[in-house]
């Protein structure tokens, strides 16, 4: 099996998990993550739904240097078969993609077992 | 060495934070994440302890598809020797099922490396 | 590629991402997690930043079993290349290595498959 880990913009975890429901991925979890990628950040393209609680808890409101900030993001993680792997992403791509930085990245893992706590299926069953 | 990543119901952090002290297993982290399985989500019998912030800031309140919903869970994390997987897994599959849908469901992966920050401790030596 | 996982003192987080920038390492996550290690907790010697919502809501104001309580952390993750996992994890342990219990640990991984969604570059294109 693998993970498919994607972090994203905040306002676009509705989409996400509307895209992947309809392509038959119903099971993941998220949550919420600040991050930052490699460019330079432009504010005025961002989310304007900063989250004012996360940034003072992470102690970047006020910082000096801008290149530095951390933006909240969502992740969204999913475990499925190892053949609907490249379909996840696809899907995760085609919804999320802007154009603009800071549309996000998706790592791909192994998961090499999973199990299902009410019934102790594992694996394909547990998925 | 493994890690062994379970998704629980919120009320049930403590008890298998507990459970796993007694087992041997006392060093772990813990997260909020929202989630969802494949099944529909009787809200009937979920916990009560729903997080309206959480709700709130993930824009799920108000959703007219009730199938689509996110649920508020915990996610435990413990690295543990390849020896002990089994043991852990056991352990939280038995203070977590109920046998209700929502029980949720244990990943475990591979670590290839784990180093103590404080002694530069590795692997074995550092879990 | 390698995952670079480290759990760290809540107060370490911007030391820690000035560090990596510094090495040439700009993008990462961070998130709050919960977590304790292997040895008991004595709190006069933790970071005085607890934050009280995260306790509250983890049920875990008030435990009378000291040794069990959960701590507020930051976790930071990267994805770097192979090549680059020593130097990252060299950089974590300089600057957050007190000596003290609590300095943290450090998860390394293997990651087969990173996407940058903007462009669809792959692996060490996206990273």
């Amino acid at each position: 099996m693998k993970e498919i880990m994607a972090i994203i913009r905040m306002n676009m975890i509705n989409k996400t998990k509307d895209a992947l429901l309809k392509e038959g991925f119903p099971s993941f979890y998220c949550r919420k993550v600040m991050g930052r990628g490699k460019k330079k950040v432009d504010f005025s393209i961002f989310d304007t739904s900063l989250n004012v609680e996360d940034l003072a808890s992470s102690n970047i409101v006020g910082e000096i240097v801008e290149t530095q900030r951390l933006i909240p993001k969502r992740m969204i993680s999913l475990v499925v078969n190892d053949e609907d792997a490249e379909k996840v992403v696809k899907t995760i791509i085609d919804i999320n993609i802007t154009g603009n930085p800071g549309d996000g990245k998706i790592f791909v893992m192994d998961i090499p077992e999973t199990i299902r706590i009410r019934t102790g299926e594992v694996n394909e069953e547990a998925i």
